[in-house]
């Protein structure tokens, strides 16, 4: 299996890519393909002394940066290493690419460069998210800004297979994000998609309310682009501030510092339990390709799960699975 | 000031409410109505030995339980406790009216009994919310389902007038809860909603991203009612998880449970600056009346402060500076 990383891609690039890449291949049975600058690709490689043959570089000299406007430039910039790595996949030299670049460009990318499997009318970004019980696929984390009832049916088909055969969870149970649990309840496209959500052939749990996301009620926990992104970002923002804010009274007094102290390995842990970026990064579904959405701030730790990820993904035919379960739902239309 | 409460509203009524009233007359200049059923109220204040002039009982022998369905039950339960009290409120025999009952029924009650203020399209909820700078107040917190940028916008002008004389905000900074900070990002509804707020008389701070609610940025905190209510739930929700996950590791070895001792008083303080049902109730702005929801679980303490917010609602005439500052914004139609 040969995976293209877009070695250009994150804030830690490229060393976190190019490290991480060099742990995936001695852990697992895949071929790493480096896109970027060749020069400082194997001035990395010969950092960490790589000889083996597991590791190809592809040279690209353009880099999209964070602040780029994404479809200009997917459209402009043809000679950046996102964009040459995303090519790699629609031409078939490589079975899936990663990325910790600019999210909207990987997105737009995925798009217009692999495009989307036949009856998709959407792509949806599928991030992790960290519960009680343990973790839940949550899509559309923001590949879309307004939904219809039928592109949230698709995710709750897409993130189905994706929870079953990347995150082996068995027949998953998939929710519908809503301000309430009653049928009845939600906004125009909540209430029109629990309809289709109901007549699907998946394991639907009903509404779920936002208050319950957290305990994992869910195992595909489905939304709108704009709301699902509002949940991811929200998490984040709160789990940062609630340990900020737990910080600032741990310090106050020698007696809280000591007992933080005493508490440091266990708070240490459940943060990274909360910590996304540790269960690799987010699929674009809905395309043709595996294409994996890696944090940004990802290190070498993260890139080598978001390979391993890429290599579940490919292994269990998730493409050719949701192609199978959109034609069975039948008489999609892409400009639905 | 006479203040009407439904007394049987709420999962610890009547007591919390009676006790919460006798605690308000003591400290407050306030008369209050408790509404509800005679004999029990009366029980209550007996058990508090309470033999002052500024208590008074409005019988009502309906109470609207938390899962009737609201429209149904205003329309039926004509001699409840919340709509007789809001109905006092209609008929200017209170100034303002509190309850913890059912929300939906509340919101429902107010808007068809109290009736919206002239130009207001929809009415908003508008809890405060807990961040790492003090208190932000998030608007609309579940009102309503699908909204339009014009009811934005009018949440925002109520939501600043409100933050200013109630929560005493000066110039309260409005931000508008989006899925990026540039003014081009968001749904067809946020990007119409950026445009009127940039035009209208706020000190509008643009688009909030999820990631920073919790940091206290913006005072006003305008989303629409399905969005809101998903901040404001899943708030909840993660807070309530990340505790239970604390607690989890702070009792799992006698070192641990040593530490957690000695961090237990900041611990407790800080849960309690996170608990938004301590800031008193959240208002239901937008109704030609003072209407206070307070929360399901409020206790007297809790009901005390709601009674405390709606008195410095009405001594800031909040209602009039509202209608003042939408009859300036004007051209609205009720219906648009």
């Amino acid at each position: 299996m040969r995976i293209a990383v877009d070695a250009m891609g994150g804030d830690n690039a490229p060393f976190s890519t190019v490290e991480g890449s060099i742990c995936a291949v001695k852990e697992y049975d895949v071929e790493i393909i480096l896109v970027g600058k060749k020069d400082i690709i194997q001035n990395e490689l010969n950092k960490h002394g790589y000889k083996g043959n597991n590791i190809e570089i592809v040279d690209a000299d353009e880099i999209i940066e964070n602040d780029d406007e994404p479809t200009k430039a997917i459209r402009s910039k043809k000679n950046s290493s996102m964009v040459v790595a995303l090519n790699m996949v629609k031409n078939k030299e490589a079975d899936a690419v990663i990325s910790a670049g600019n999210t909207g460009a990987l997105l737009t990318g995925g798009l217009l460069i692999i495009k989307r499997i036949k009856g998709i009318a959407r792509g949806a970004l599928a991030p992790v998210y960290p519960t009680k019980r343990g973790i839940s696929l949550l899509l559309d984390a923001g590949a879309n800004t307004d939904s219809r009832p039928k592109y949230l049916q698709q995710f709750a088909i897409m993130g189905s297979v994706y929870c079953e055969k990347v995150l082996g969870i068995e027949n998953p149970k998939v929710g519908l994000v809503n301000i309430g649990e009653e049928e009845k309840k939600g906004n125009e496209l909540t209430k029109a998609a629990f309809k289709l959500l109901s007549d699907t052939n998946i394991n639907f749990y009903g509404n779920l309310e936002a208050r319950d996301i957290p305990e994992g009620y869910a195992d595909v926990i489905v939304a709108d682009g704009f709301v699902g992104n509002i949940i991811l970002k929200l998490t984040e923002g709160l789990a940062s501030a609630i340990f900020s804010m737990l910080k600032d009274e741990f310090t106050k007094t020698l007696k809280t510092k000591i007992g933080a102290l005493m508490l440091k390995p266990g708070l240490r842990k459940f943060k990274k339990s909360l910590d996304y970026s540790e269960y690799g990064g987010a699929p674009l579904l809905g395309v043709r390709g595996a294409v994996i959405k890696a944090h940004g701030s990802s290190n070498a730790n993260a890139i080598k799960n978001a390979i391993r990820q890429a290599k579940v993904f490919v292994d269990n035919n998730v493409i050719e699975k949701i192609e199978k379960d959109i034609e069975i739902l039948g008489g999609n239309d892409d400009r639905e």
